[in-house]
């Protein structure tokens, strides 16, 4: 049994989506001036990392990342390869990719994972995304988890319709997965959000676990 | 098969650490306010909630979350009762409780669960919590992981010993699980903290799966 750790480290080196807040992480109590234990503080937008997008993220009247389903951030995935000069995942890219039958939760793997060796803090725009008729293609075809290999599902300069045709079919998105060590197959999937109260989002630490 | 969600809610209204930051849960970016999306800002002490305590939280060379071995953080756990009138978990406590032999992550369940049901976001002081020779028992009897059920697995007014005998025998620390809900017995543990780069600690959500 082999765990794969998708999940990115969270430092201020991470690259955050253009006008989200940055990461701070910092001690703010600290043995080396005298007290009895460290403690550290975390200041972050929600959608940092490896995190999953609630609806309310990109729908106003969408559930919050709280009310999210267990039974579905967790159980069988499958990690769909996709090759290196693939620019885009559109309708005819995964009806045309090798997913098994009656798979729900789907990871796919592009160039962008390739990204995260580098671990540069740079962010990048021209990253590989799932088009709207990728999503609804995905919809059509009942899966209900996706994840994505650098911070978002959609295309940086057109992000509402792919998100909003997720979110708004009750998909669960998961962005800024590391899959660059993951081989194709399937794997059991275990994805856990922080429990944030009424947030559009919230970082998650996803590993896959392998036979 | 029963998911069972032991994470406390994070909001403003969780009771945290005396002297530990507060937790700021905002909108940052806001769908109301004409924006595409909405998007939320966390800030918080890293000891929040369910949460790890890694080695450099008490041990200033120790090793910090990131670093901690998700063999342990996942696989079988056992859940024990203790009645009410626990006021401590002692060595002689945790001798005559009936843990199955072998079990190597353990998660205590005691009148601290009782106490979330509330909901209340004032900080408790005389919480039941693990005294140094518990602590020394669990070495003993090669616990890797133990859970509690608030939110120090040491007593109030003495945190240092506790800790620096679990967090130096490489056990790992869950704190602040809800177990309110969970009956006495074996389930699968699936605690994710947040890979949160050279920090002393992080908040893990976390679950059991039972049969």
């Amino acid at each position: 049994m082999t765990i794969y750790d998708i999940s990115l480290p969270i430092s201020a080196n991470l690259p955050v989506w253009e006008g989200d807040p940055a990461i701070q992480l910092e001690k703010v109590i600290s043995m080396d001036e005298g007290a009895d234990a460290n403690v550290s503080r975390l200041s972050a937008g929600v959608h940092i990392g490896t995190h999953v997008d609630a609806p309310h993220h990109f729908l106003n009247d969408g559930r919050t990342v709280e009310n999210l389903s267990l039974d579905i951030l967790t159980g069988v995935a499958y990690v769909l390869y996709l090759a290196e000069d693939v620019d885009a995942v559109d309708a005819a890219i995964l009806a045309s990719a090798s997913i098994p039958k009656n798979r729900s939760r789907l990871l796919i793997r592009t160039r962008n994972s390739q990204q995260w060796l580098q671990k540069s803090p740079k962010f990048i725009r021209d990253f590989v995304a799932i088009t709207p008729d990728g999503a609804e293609w995905l919809v059509a075809n009942d899966i209900k988890l996706i994840g994505v290999d650098y911070l978002s599902v959609a295309e940086f300069q057109n992000p509402i319709p792919t998100h909003q045709i997720l979110l708004r079919a009750g998909i669960i998105v998961i962005e800024g997965c590391d899959l660059s060590q993951v081989p194709e197959g399937e794997y059991g999937l275990y994805c856990l959000p922080l429990k944030l109260v009424g947030s559009d989002g919230a970082p998650a630490r996803t590993i896959l676990i392998g036979k």
